[in-house]
């Protein structure tokens, strides 16, 4: 690592951030200009919802909507660019999250369970927000266990309609997005029976509210009142009494009743084919990763140009310098706060890439009807991971850089607040991130024990050495270059550099096989003793999240090293790698107790790790205005002041905002 | 740890928690009743302000603002029933936060930095909220570094008058409390010029606004508008444009100035002179350290009661035992999240009891006369350590409660969404953290340094065995019992069980010798190579930081064995020592990398205290409620349905909250 200024090529570092959909976000940065778009602060909750909803109609005239619809009804079946547009939306995060709810939940909700009839019915009024919707899936009483859900749809041959009811106050529909003042039609989740027998989760089409907005007969509507944030969001609750609907209501791709009452569907196994139902929304939940994504960067792109400017303490004056106030960046314990987790936003962006394209690439491989089962299990898996860290982290960098802001971070005029207040739920909403690392982890145990299930230890221990990977640890990005950068790498216990990609990407490979292992062996063993099963998995469930945790911070890992491959421009990939050394050592060091618990690091190497990461943050602290800057989010989206040159101009030193 | 079941006397736990000012919370819960002070959600902020405002004046007819004011004004002179009642005002933090600018800051400063006749005029119209006040120390462009802000105060003793002028933008005052709506009068900190002299930082009274409300002539004021949280208090910036007060106005305990302009003070150097003045206003610090305790708690008994009666996922049946779902609380991973800050916060409760008791004790023996500078010094570096782990852990836990609470969690209804909101600024209000964490450091290094300054390395570790702990190290609480329990212990080294109260204390105290030594030799060493003085201090910032954090994490610790040591019933002792467990082994598990680096643990030992972690979760949920409801909270400030019997009432299975 050397101080040696790098020439950054900062279009090269914008169109590798830009991606595959580089177009859908050029477009959106032209779109979503001016003061009907630009971020208010202050609002009330109506006006806010007003202001939301007039922002949705005006994206309605664009092609946006159509990204996620098929030609028959005037989309561009475009799935990759759908999400990449959702995760634009940044100027403000209720309008992100009211275009999730209208065309991806609920227009994908039709468009993935519902046949040709539903989507020429519907879809085109989707598109136009003509047809305002919900997504009326969770219960009070069941959120995260979905499977459990009370409400009933009970199929009467007599009149050929279904019954849709909400038989106590568990089973009240509840946070439904467009169900308290803007939905006319719900796609219904319930359990369904028909013909005497239950059929499990289904969803159906009711209509909740008539032309002029009252609740149709028999539903009842009730608003969640004031949230933490995305206020400009309408979530509410929905009861349904004894509510009847048409059989062509049931969104009938996956389980369909005739006239006369008869189940029938392409998939015998009722679990199969809930948990088929529920993988084809998946969509969602990649989405939220990537809004994530967005609001980490803004807040990012916001805290680091106000520390570059900022100044604080004075620094005595020596070798004849006179004497100056110090820009906090400049500070190590400041350096520390955002540089790592700047490495990490970028680490995350090239996996959520590498998601959505594995999204996009599936999805049409099945519309050619070639479905793939072990991939979009992956796909789930993955998503599921990914959702989870990138919440997370937006959670935890969000609030640093309200804390790095000071008091002018508290200030609703420089945005910060309002980003952390409307992301706050994306840990928990489409799926809560605990149950979903959770079922991460159980989704690699799979794997495992599909592989080496019938193995002892033992055998299992001599069988390993070539076959983990494979079979288990997938690689998700450039496969051939992750092999040879391994392949390069010095054995297990070598003393190499600390920059040495291929023994980082040893390392964290290492650690997950060794969590994974550890853990089957672990839950094997218990359940040889006769254990009750439950207390066994519950005893063992920190080392399921670590496994999880562990797994993707080597997929993360690999799609770093797979984008920076794409890159260029020499003087940048180089940089990119010192941010990716400080990502994967700012990793390490986090988890370093594990690795000094393991065997994987000596002490003196795990003390070398904290001297590498305080070295990197020096190293690239010149540099962090540029790469906050290449994340391409404009300026009049950040919206802050401090971030667009008050601070310097109140320090009477100039107009412009330095790049340090 | 065993299973057995305790039983636990509640009162006597309630009784110990409120401590030596049990009878001020008891008031408070008297006081704090009813829909004048019961939370509300959704209001404007000109509503909002205008409520906190009411509630101000009726707290003004009460006993509550004479405890910080002297009983020459009609006080009770009682400082620590002052922060305690400040901490009680949960029921909503805005009107915490009220009561800190007018009673703590502005009449605190009044108090602390004015003399007699200043108290004569301007304390009875504080306390009854006739003169609402501010408290204008804070600049935009210095926040931290408050002795370089630049607001000047030029004497003029032709007319015998201070200017007070603020010369450019960057000295405008900002996020003053009271500024933006109430306030009259600002104890305006300025550089004070007289005689041609320059003599630092003090403080004066400013009107800022007539009788009517309108700016005085020459005052600017402007509303910093929403913000994150605390919208009932009404922040603002101030500029002065060549203001004129009387000579008088000066607040002249530390320095004044004659009509003739000639200055004189009672504390020549004038770097101690400012920090003598700062530190009278050191309650400030203290009382949000446990303003974010109560927070704190809050959240936590929402979160705990939620989690106790919240289910979620069936567990599968066994033993012929029906199939149930499952309290979310039984789960280990939620375990994890609450009950380790439910340890940590009964430990911080009881280190914030040492350091109030300490605080009215200090300030008495200052009235009777008897200035202690070295109990000055100690109680401003605690509070720096204590406010800043205090706020860090409200930040945190109020996230993990958000997160835990699930979707019900982001509901203004439940109250968890605003308490996060509120409390957010603590960490960067009133010191930010960073900067304070590394004050208490120096203040720890410069007690090493002059006990061990001239030696060098080897003659230290020579000479520091018996003399560390009582020269840098001091104890902050019951040290008759803790050296018992520390001699009692093995040595280091030997492998005693994890619970050996002794050698959990010698563990902490031994990792905060050695990271002070460290750092004090790093320092020397770099000092002794001729290094930049301001460069070899940043690349050890984190270093430093670590420090800080040490040093707590062991007063924290001490005041917790101190606390337990008071209780009167065996079986309610019992459980604190299993909580004060959790408390040392989840610091020790988190920061067991340093353990490891330093081999203080073998690596099987590490893990051990991971599990020691998991079997203290397991054994203390079904006390869990308890602990949480200990805290003495009354229910309609907790204000949320999902902690009042809602979830309960919903699953229909009776109507009462249970207790686990």
């Amino acid at each position: 690592m050397t101080d040696q200024a790098l020439k950054v090529d900062e279009a090269e570092l914008r169109g590798l951030l830009d991606g595959r959909w580089a177009r859908v976000r050029e477009r959106a940065r032209d779109l979503l200009r001016g003061e009907e778009f630009a971020p208010v602060s202050g609002l009330s909750v109506e006006d806010h919802r007003a202001r939301v909803l007039t922002q949705l109609k005006a994206l309605a005239g664009t092609e946006v909507p159509g990204f996620g619809f098929p030609e028959s009804v005037g989309g561009s079946d475009d799935i990759g660019a759908s999400v990449v547009a959702f995760e634009m939306l940044v100027c403000d995060m209720s309008l992100m999250v009211k275009v999730g709810v209208q065309w991806g939940l609920f227009g994908g909700a039709i468009r993935a369970l519902g046949t040709e009839p539903h989507h020429a019915e519907y879809l085109p009024g989707v598109m136009s927000v003509d047809l305002p919707g919900c997504f009326a899936m969770t219960e009070t009483g069941h959120g995260s266990d979905v499977q459990h859900l009370r409400t009933t749809a009970v199929y009467d041959p007599a009149t050929e309609e279904f019954v849709v009811h909400t038989p106590d106050e568990s089973a009240r529909k509840d946070y439904i997005g467009n169900a308290a003042r803007d939905g006319r039609m719900a796609v219904v989740f319930a359990q369904l029976s028909a013909d005497g027998a239950e059929h499990g989760v289904h969803a159906l089409m009711v209509p909740v509210r008539d032309a002029e907005g009252r609740p149709m007969p028999g539903v009842r509507i009730e608003d969640c009142g004031t949230k933490a944030g995305l206020n400009g969001v309408d979530n509410g609750r929905l009861w349904f009494d004894q509510v009847r609907v048409p059989r062509t209501n049931l969104l009938n791709r996956y389980g369909d009743v005739a006239a006369d009452g008869t189940y029938t569907s392409p998939i015998e196994n009722k679990n199969r084919r809930f948990f088929t139902m529920l993988g084809t929304l998946i969509r969602g939940r990649i989405s939220v990763a990537g809004g994530a994504g967005t609001a980490t960067k803004a807040a990012l792109a916001i805290a680091v140009r106000y520390a570059d400017t900022r100044r604080q303490f004075t620094r005595p004056s020596a070798d004849g310098r006179p004497e100056q106030e110090v820009r906090i960046l400049d500070y190590l314990a400041h350096q520390r706060k955002l540089l790592p987790a700047l490495a990490r936003t970028y680490g995350l962006h090239f996996a959520q890439e590498e998601l959505v394209a594995r999204l996009h690439e599936l999805y049409a491989a099945q519309e050619r009807g070639e479905r793939d089962e072990h991939a979009q299990r992956e796909l789930e898996s993955r998503a599921a991971g990914l959702k989870a860290i990138a919440t997370w982290h937006a959670t935890d960098t969000i609030q640093t850089c309200r804390e790095a802001c000071g008091g002018a971070g508290y200030l609703a005029e420089n945005r910060i607040p309002q980003l952390k207040a409307d992301s706050d739920i994306f840990t928990t909403f489409e799926g809560d991130n605990t149950v979903l690392l959770q079922q991460l982890t159980k989704g690699l145990l799979t794997n495992f024990q599909e592989h080496f299930g019938d193995l002892d230890q033992l055998g299992l221990v001599k069988f390993m050495a070539g076959r983990f990977v494979e079979a288990v640890i997938e690689r998700t990005a450039a496969t051939p270059l992750i092999e040879r950068l391994v392949a390069a790498a010095p054995g297990r216990g070598t003393e190499t550099s600390l920059y040495n990609r291929g023994w980082q990407l040893e390392l964290l490979e290492d650690r997950e096989q060794h969590v994974i292992e550890g853990l089957a062996g672990r839950l094997r063993r218990a359940r040889k003793d006769g254990s009750d099963a439950f207390d066994v998995f519950n005893q063992a469930q920190d080392h399921v999240l670590t496994a999880g945790r562990a797994h993707m911070d080597r997929v993360v890992l690999e799609a770093f090293v797979a984008g920076i491959d794409r890159c260029g421009d020499q003087s940048t990939t180089k940089l990119l790698n010192r941010l990716c050394d400080l990502y994967v050592l700012s990793v390490v060091e986090e988890d370093r107790a594990w690795f000094l618990e393991h065997e994987r690091l000596s002490t003196s190497r795990a003390k070398a790790v904290t001297q590498a990461v305080n070295d990197l943050c020096r190293g690239l602290r010149p540099y962090a205005v540029t790469l906050a800057d290449a994340f391409g989010l404009r300026d009049e989206w950040l919206g802050a002041p401090i971030a667009l040159g008050a601070e310097h101009a109140r320090q009477g030193d100039g107009a412009a905002v330095s790049t340090g």
